[in-house]
């Protein structure tokens, strides 16, 4: 169970960990060293994580299940298909825009996470990716969008860029990230007009 | 001088160096573990190799090197803007689906490498990227492409796709490298179309 006064202590883990594992990488720190920057005991930590796989996994997990509460939201709300991709596609590029060093952190560490941890996060992802095909699928059935093109080629080159946005884009740079989003959803949107 | 006798042990040094890397982590790995696998002394790899990080940075830089110079034949080659894009895109695709290991291991890490080294990757990763912008801002030029969203997003955009391939691509799977190139690169020019 969950209390109030408990909930500070899980979010100092995570933050400290979050820092840590983007200062000094994820294989270069130790739980000692989460726990004491986030100034708990071991035991405290363990009331919440398993592991330290288990911070890294969450440190992902929680922007990712925000960003399936949103996506659902936009997919399941009023619109054309084409106004209700562009509008999911921007708020993901925004999304993770603002939660870069999560996903930073994540990708490049994700091959050194337990094979039962790595499949899990797989098993999210794979949902929130089918719920985004599914967009692109109802768009190619009723012909708004092209359909010589596998809806899962059109979802893997589109996240192929929003996940990639953590080695160039900067928050100090010329462009926002809602700014950044509204290009690439203009950008996948063009792409599946029909020829 | 390299000689031809010298040559095999240098090839072997870095495949053995990129299935060790690939199997355990470059974190992981030692230098003495790549010489026992080459069947070499540690210095006849010193001859070659400075350190880890130099051996990391030629296994992307070979693939970096080849891909620059298909990418220069492409763009200077005959056709219409539209046609020299398309097939330099959907080469970057197969080239980089054909030697997936390679950029995936360096991807994964290249935040370990010494700053300089890193420094050296991203002056020439940014040479070849902007010999692609060029190239979509040639079209803009000409009105053949859209110049509503700055080249440089357009190549970030692209770029993002060819580099997250590692993450899902198999070469066992549905689609050939060349295949999913044609994909990626027709979803460009047509993402490029002006409204």
């Amino acid at each position: 169970m969950m209390t109030q006064d408990q909930e500070p202590v899980r979010q100092r883990l995570l933050s400290e960990a979050t820092r840590l594992f983007a200062e000094r990488g994820f294989e270069s720190t130790s739980v000692q060293e989460v726990v004491s920057a986030a100034g708990v005991t071991k035991g405290a930590m363990y009331h919440y994580f398993d592991s330290k796989d288990d911070l890294l996994h969450e440190i992902y997990g929680r922007v990712l299940r925000m960003q399936m509460e949103r996506l659902n939201h936009f997919a399941d709300g009023p619109g054309t298909v084409t106004e209700r991709l562009h509008a999911a596609a921007a708020d993901v590029v925004t999304t993770t825009a603002a939660n870069l060093d999560d996903s930073k952190i994540f990708f490049r560490s994700m091959h050194l996470l337990a094979p039962d941890t790595r499949k899990s996060v797989r098993v999210e992802r794979r949902r929130y990716h089918e719920r985004f095909r599914d967009l692109v699928a109802e768009g190619q059935r009723e012909g708004t969008f092209r359909s010589d093109i596998p809806a899962d080629i059109v979802v893997d080159f589109f996240f192929g860029s929003v996940h990639h946005l953590g080695s160039w884009y900067k928050p100090e740079g010329a462009l926002s990230g809602p700014e950044i989003g509204r290009h690439f959803a203009d950008l996948l949107l063009a792409s599946l007009r029909p020829a």
